[in-house]
Formats: structure tokens, C-alpha cells, sequence
């Protein structure tokens, strides 16, 4: 597979937009591979993202953005360019549950995952083992009430010392404090185990029993400082029945949280998604 | 298809419950063709639902309330007995939207819904042809804030003329009386067009849009006096993306409210439903 | 909503396509609507459909079809030009199950399918009443072996009469001769009661009920000479179990057939399907 | 948990059956903890799972056996008795494709099933890095067409020497002879990368993405001497579309495959699958 450049645009929806986009990559000579575009003819709004293989393309990145802003200016356009040869660098957070990560990083040894993962934390030892097997450095940190600011500034560190790109909580039970999530605006991605926004908050899986729900979902969603609000990336649902207990429920849940939860950061890491209006696009 | 009885229990668990059940049909030459039975062991419950062929069995009806009331009351059982002969009388509401009721009308017709409709209820005149065609009296009874206690009662006279055993609301977009509905505990059927206990209340499809969730759901539930709150009988969900405006999602959603609505009154009017803990056990 | 115009174009993929499209249209000031594409990078094509709003824009259809043929000329384009104003018109094929044309005579009266249907035709009375209801022409054909070309001709006469542009299999269960198939080359949409190719042919429901298959579909296609063999444009399943006895399968079934036909309607009528290789593109 | 037993029973249809069997139960003290039954109304055939608590059941197992047998006899039963304190033993066998098994030896290892694995087999060495993780003792055995009576008399001795209750073939890609299928009545599970029978044999993802499905499937399913004809445990799709190319469908397929083969594992190790006319009823 060559190397591809992926630009990532929104702006006011205008006439000439597309053609000014389009000519520009062709005087370039660039091969586009996947270009898939949104409007949203009500907010006036155009979404676009697209692909082309960097062989034959006859602009340096620097080029590329010196020239592009001309355009971009233009069209009062937000953009961001990303090249496929740099594969994003991916902390996992988790706590004890471990069907997440493992999932995660099965997926990510096989390939489906274009991604690094330079490092996991932890605030328990239970990943540690699956951590050594794929040789992924593991740092346990333990929270409490009196340490949390201190552990945050620690895992802080790890994070700016492996440049990492994207936080993902694999089912982390700690909540990140708001100066936290400000630093990663859509860079954390959560698994929530309900189907948001039915259930916020704690025990979702109890109350859907409790409730008598004959469906049972989870929700990947980025984080920002108001829980369980951010976002939402992807959804997904099982049938439950009266004879399934609460532990069927969370059994049964965790093959939904995995499958949620692995999309939403392989879209991310494809960079697939844009964010607007606290909604998500999700480019084809 | 013969003549068939239908037995449904819920009594606390205990030794030799299904024995004495079992052995009572035996010795009256019951020809046994369902039993489903569901045990919740961490409540201590139990609740059964068996039906027989009629052909053969040796009591009356009259007789068989005599007889089985010794073991109902043994196991302090609560239970009622079904005839399939005695084919149950539904009344629909119904305001504006007519898919629901449209599709219902065409099911009951089509043999799928093995009751009688002796009368549609309405605020409006939408559904009035509809009716027509199918020959079902047609009521139209406009409800405004002053005239609702009055509309209520001429809606329930009408009810008890016909001796209506379930009210179906098919998209009637009015909220009954607490009064109203304690008359009829189980026996009315709401749709809600979310995935309860999601967007409960008014516009769900609108607030559903604007939170960008990745699948729109339908409820239907027995109906109590908190709003949105009775027991779930059943929902569907289906996947939408943000190319999907709020009209596509209104669209879509009508496909799952007629299949979530139906398939409640289905299992209502087959007595496959039991309620217990504001939760329904629908037997298979 | 104002006139649109839909273009749909398939071609070689090739640099500068999306660029020429793009400023053709813009130079004549189309407010684009919509615009999807697909690439088949494997097989070097590119496929588009884009649909802007006819008010501003500066070119009649008799002066678009000349300037645009140039440009497609030069990337060697099959396309073709549609506007929302012209309704297509429809015809219904329907034999003695009624479900899937009630659900699509409902849906186009509710505005849900954007066509006229000036006829349907039958090989049996059962539709009649609803057609009168609606107010459509129905014509009552009956079909043996030994007037099956004869009653074909008949068909296609009323056909031509009311120049018919797609023609639906509602649950049309006689075989179209190859000699009329070859007439309305991807303008005949069947629906099959079984997920294609599984059980092709005739009764589906029987062989999946004595295969013991745990989920039961429904497939909408063009018809093409090969029986069951045309490009599929839409499927979906439904969970069944060992509870489910043959009758149970087809009233399921009923509900997958009619969703299942009414979007590829919808689509079709929408100008978003185009077909290649045997398979269908359906554009967002 | 305590000790449970569970009761599997099949035979003709009768009066008086679950009289007699629920008597049996009682007189001894038996708890009963769940039973779910089916009756073939049309075949005239009852099948019965029932589960009860050890503790004050007053029947040591071989007394059950011989007054059971007296029913059993009456009723012309096929019936077994399996015991939750006897974990199940299980080989895994696999070649290249390892998502699967590790996807069942995680499920294992977190007490999702109830199982032993004391081997897996594989005629690649893939999985063998996962086995050492889970300590799992892992035979290569590679299978070339001069040595397969030779290597299936070797994986054939393991499975004796293990004493092996069930193989599950975990996407290992050699067809069984039937010798070796017949030694394993009932007690060998595949998946199938399709949904069938649909995709019969080799290649089922080409097949299908060559067709243009627009939902692909995954079936597990007891193994029998004809490929891919037994009796089918659990089956599963998932929606894909044009935009999807065959590597998509393959990646897609993998999370298909593993929850429909972890379920059908799941539920033949709590006993809950009989097989009957070619199909399997999974008591709930």
C-alpha cells in the first residue's frame, strides 16, 4: 500500500467549493482514492474529507500548505491534512475489566488497528500480563481520592513523553478531571456500556435490568468535561430477554462495548470522523 | 384449529409447583400444546403460562375454577384463565399519524391479530376513511384543555358499551387521565417513538437528532400512570448516520413503531404477557 | 422544495474527473445538494451521483445534455440526467398476498415514495378493493399456461399506455417471460423471501423452515433473465427459532419482504441506485 | 454455585409426560432451578430440558439412572443426564486464521465457559505463542494429502488421551474425513464464514462480495459427514455495501465468526442444544 494524504475540510457551504478543491489536487497531479463528502443543506455546512496516494502528487507538505491556504481562506474553511505513514501513537487507560483491551490490542498486532500503542496505564495489575505478552510497556497507577491530581500530572507525563495522539479508556472506571480532558479536545475515546443516552452515568447495566429493557446497547463516544455527554461515535444493541439476569446482561454486553469501542478508534485512526454541532460524521 | 384454554400463574417458587400443575391437566385428559415456564430465582418467583386443546378435556370451565383454585391456593398462586374462543375487543386510538393504526387494521384483517375492533377513538379525522374501508365504527371525539374530563368520559362510556378488554394507542398523541388509566391497570398499550428510557416525554425524534445518536429506537409498553414509565413489552432499533436529516429519522422510525406496536398487541391479546416488578415476561 | 436535478455518471476512473464535473456545474451555477461517489480502485471505476437545485442554475436540459456531452465524451461516461419534477410512473404486479402492495400503496399516499402509480395488475381479484380504495386502475389478468404469452402482451400494452417507467413485483409469483424482461432492463424490482442466493427458487420459507436456520431474509433485486440471479439493491434478516413453526416464518417473513421491497422503491425512485458488474451502488 | 444436574430428554409427544417427569423430580427433593420444554406439535414430538439443584436431592446419580429409567421407558425417551461438576473437555483445532481462538480461550479464561481445555491442534504454528500465554498444551501437526489418515490417527489418539468431549474447529481449514466425524457424533463444531446456506464450500467472502450482498453471515454448526449441511447452532450478519471490498468483508466476517461460534461452544457446554430432524432446539 503506498503512502496516502487525507484532507480533512469544513466550512460554509458555497458554490465553487468542490471545483476549487477538486482542481486544485488534479493540477497536482494527485490520484484521489476515496473522497466522500457531507452537507448539512440546513446549518449550511459542508463536511469533506478525501484520499489520494502521494506517489505522482507533485507538492511537498510544506507546499501543500503554503499553497492550500489560499483556498482554506477562501472558504473560511477548517482543515487539517494527515498522511497515512504516520501511524497515530494510541495510550490505552483501563481498570480491571480486560475484555476491551485484549480485544484492542489482538486487533491492533493484526493489523486492523493502523496504529502504535507506545504505552497502557492502569490503575490495577489485571491488563499487566496481556500488556508483556504484546510487549507493550504497562504503568500502574493506582487513584485515590488524596493522589488523583498527582496521578493525572503522572500519567500526564507519560503521555506528552510518547507524544501520544489518542487516549483510549478501554473501559477506565476513574472519571478524568475537566483540565485533563481540555488538553485532548476529541483525542479520548470512551466505551460507555449503555445506549446513550439512556442509563448516564453509573450502573448502567443494573438499571437497564431493573427497568426491563429489551435491548441492551454501548456507546463509543469522545470525551469532554460533561460525563457521558460528549460526542457520539458509534452505537450498537443485543436482545435481551426476561430470562437473561443482570450477569447474563454484562456477559452479554461486553461482546457489544468490544465491537464499539474498536470501530470508534479505528475510525479515528483512519480519520473518518469530524466533529460538528457535538455530533459526529463518519466519512465512508 | 380447535378450541385451546390458557393457563398463566405467578406464585413465590417452591418444590413441586409443576408436579401439581402437571398432575391436575394429567388427570383431566388435558392435551398439553405450549408450556413455558420462568423461574426468577433471585426473587423467589415463579410464573408459568400453558395452553391445551379444549377437545377432550373433561371439566368445564365453571368446574375447572373450582377444582384448580385448591392448588392456586396452596401455592398462593395468582392466575387467570384465557379462552382463544373468546377473541379479545381492542379499541384503537389514534390522533394524526395513521401508519400505526393503518397497519394494524391491515393485520387484524389478515388474520395475524386474532381479535375484534369494535371501535376507533380519534381527535382528529385522519383515520376516518381508513376505518371505513375496514367498516370499524369510527368516533371522533376532539379533545381541547376544557372539554378533556368531558371527552374522557364519553371515550370510557364508549369503551364499557363495547366491553373493550385493550386499548391500543397507535400514535395518540394525547396523555390519559391517572384516572383513566387505573381503570384500565394492563390494559392499555402506548407506543413511544425512542428507545425508553431514552428521550422519554415529547419530540423524541427531534432531541434524538440533536444529540446525533447512531440508531433511533421504538418502545411499546403497557401504559401507568408516570408517564413513559410502564412496563416494556418490546423495542427495535435501526441505524442512521448524520446523512440522515430529522425527517429521515421520523421516516424510519414509523417503520419501527408499526413492527414494536404490533408485535405487543400480538403477544397482549395471545396472553403471552405477564408483568411482574414493572418489568413483562412475554412467554414463547 | 424546488426541481432538482440529479446527474448520475459511470466511467474509468480517471485524474481530473471529479475537477471537470465539478466546475462544469459550477460555472453554471449549481447549488449542489448532494454529492456522493464510489471508486472501485480494483476495477478502475468511478461512479457518481450529484443533485443540485434547478433554481439559478443557467442552463436549460436540451443546453446542459449538449455542453455536458463534451465532457463526457472525454472520460468515455455512461450517464444520465433525472429531474425530481417528472414522477416516475409505477406499476404494481401483485398475485394473492396483498402485504407488500398495501404497505406501498400506504407509503406513496403518505409521500413516502415520490412516484404515480397509474395501474396495477393481478392474476387475482385480492387487490382489487384496496386499489379502489386508493383509486388506482386495477386490472385483473389472469395467467394459465396456455395464455401466459398472450396475457404478457396485454400487460405490455397497458404498460406502453401509461408509459410506465419501473415496474414492482409486489409478491408477483408468475415468471416474467425473458422477451419482457428484456424490455425494462433494470426497471423490474422483485422482492425474493429468503436471503439471495440462499434458497433460490421456489418456497423459501419451507426449505429454511427444514434447514433449521436461525435467521430468516428477504432480498429486493432487479429482475434479469436468470431467475433470482439479478443485482441485489437491498436485504435484511430476522432472528427466528425452533419455537417457529413454517406459519411463523411467513408472517416474520411478511414484515422483512415489505421493508425490504419499499426501500428499494424508494431508492430507485430516488435515482440512487446505479448497477454494475451484476451488483448495485446505492448512493446516500 | 451449587451442584446442579440437568436433565435432556426427547421423545413422542404424550399426556401425562411432565406430569410423571416433574413427579419423579419432587418426590426426590429436587429443586428445580430452570426447565424449558418444546413441544413439535406436528411431528408429534416433546423435548425437555430441566436443571436442578444437587443439594437435597435425595437420588445418588446411579439410582437416578435406574428409576428414571422406568419413565424413560413408559415414554419410549431418548434422555441424559449431565452434571455442571463435570466440566467439559475440549480441543480446539485451528490453522492461520487465529481470531477465533483467541476470542474462545479469553471467553474461557474469564469464566465464560465453563470448560477445560486440555489441547489444541493445528497444523500451522500461529497459535502457538496464545497457548504458552494461556498455558495450553499445543500439538502442531501439519496435514499434507500423503500423511492425512496418518495425522488424523495422531490427532486422534490425543483426543482419547484427553479424553475429549468436544472439538471445536476454530476456522481449521481441513476437511475431517468422515471416519473421524463419525466417531464424534454431535460433538464437533465448526464455523462456516457464511450465512448458510448460502456459500456452501470454499471462498465464501469472494463469493459473496462477488454476488454484492449487502449483509454478510456467519453460521457455527455441528459437523456432519456432508460439508456444511449439519445442523446449524447460531447464525449472525452484519450490513455492508458497495463501499465495502472483499478485505472489508473478510475484517467484518471476523467479529461475526466469533460471537457465533463462542455462543454455539457456550451453549453445548451448558447442555442446551438437542438435535432433532437435522436441526437443534437451544433451550433457554
Amino acid at each position: 500500500m503506498n503512502a496516502t494524504a487525507i484532507l480533512l475540510i469544513d466550512c460554509p457551504d458555497r458554490r465553487g467549493l468542490v471545483a476549487a478543491v477538486a482542481d486544485f489536487l488534479y493540477r497536482h497531479n494527485a490520484n484521489i482514492l476515496h473522497a466522500d463528502q457531507h452537507q448539512d443543506n440546513e446549518q449550511g455546512l459542508f463536511l469533506m474529507r478525501v484520499e489520494w496516494d502521494l506517489a505522482g502528487f507533485d507538492l511537498s507538505l510544506e507546499e501543500f500548505r503554503r499553497q492550500f491556504a489560499r483556498i482554506a481562506d477562501q472558504f473560511q474553511m477548517r482543515w487539517r491534512l494527515e498522511l497515512s505513514a504516520l501511524r497515530p501513537k494510541v495510550a490505552i487507560f483501563v481498570s480491571q475489566y480486560d475484555h476491551c483491551i485484549v480485544d484492542l490490542l489482538y486487533r491492533q498486532q493484526s493489523g486492523e488497528l493502523a496504529c502504535d500503542i507506545p504505552l497502557i496505564i492502569s490503575n490495577h495489575n489485571t491488563a499487566e500480563r496481556i500488556a508483556e505478552f504484546y510487549q507493550i510497556p504497562f504503568h500502574l497507577i493506582p487513584i485515590t481520592k488524596e493522589n488523583k491530581a498527582e496521578s493525572e500530572a503522572q500519567q500526564q507525563e507519560l503521555l506528552r513523553d510518547k507524544a501520544v495522539d489518542l487516549i483510549v479508556l478501554a473501559r477506565y472506571m476513574q472519571i478524568l478531571s475537566p483540565h485533563f480532558v481540555d488538553q485532548y479536545p476529541q483525542r479520548i475515546i470512551n466505551v460507555h456500556h449503555s445506549f446513550l443516552p439512556a442509563f448516564m452515568g453509573a450502573k448502567p447495566y443494573h438499571r437497564a435490568f431493573e427497568r426491563g429493557v429489551k435491548l441492551i446497547g454501548a456507546t463509543s463516544h469522545y470525551v469532554t468535561s460533561e460525563l457521558d455527554e460528549g460526542p457520539i461515535i458509534e452505537q450498537d444493541v443485543m436482545r435481551v430477554s426476561h430470562r437473561d439476569q443482570l450477569d447474563d446482561l454484562i456477559q452479554k454486553g461486553r461482546d457489544l462495548e468490544k465491537v464499539v469501542l474498536s470501530r470508534a478508534v479505528r475510525w479515528h485512526i483512519d480519520h473518518r470522523i469530524l466533529v460538528y454541532n457535538k455530533k459526529t460524521v463518519i466519512f465512508d
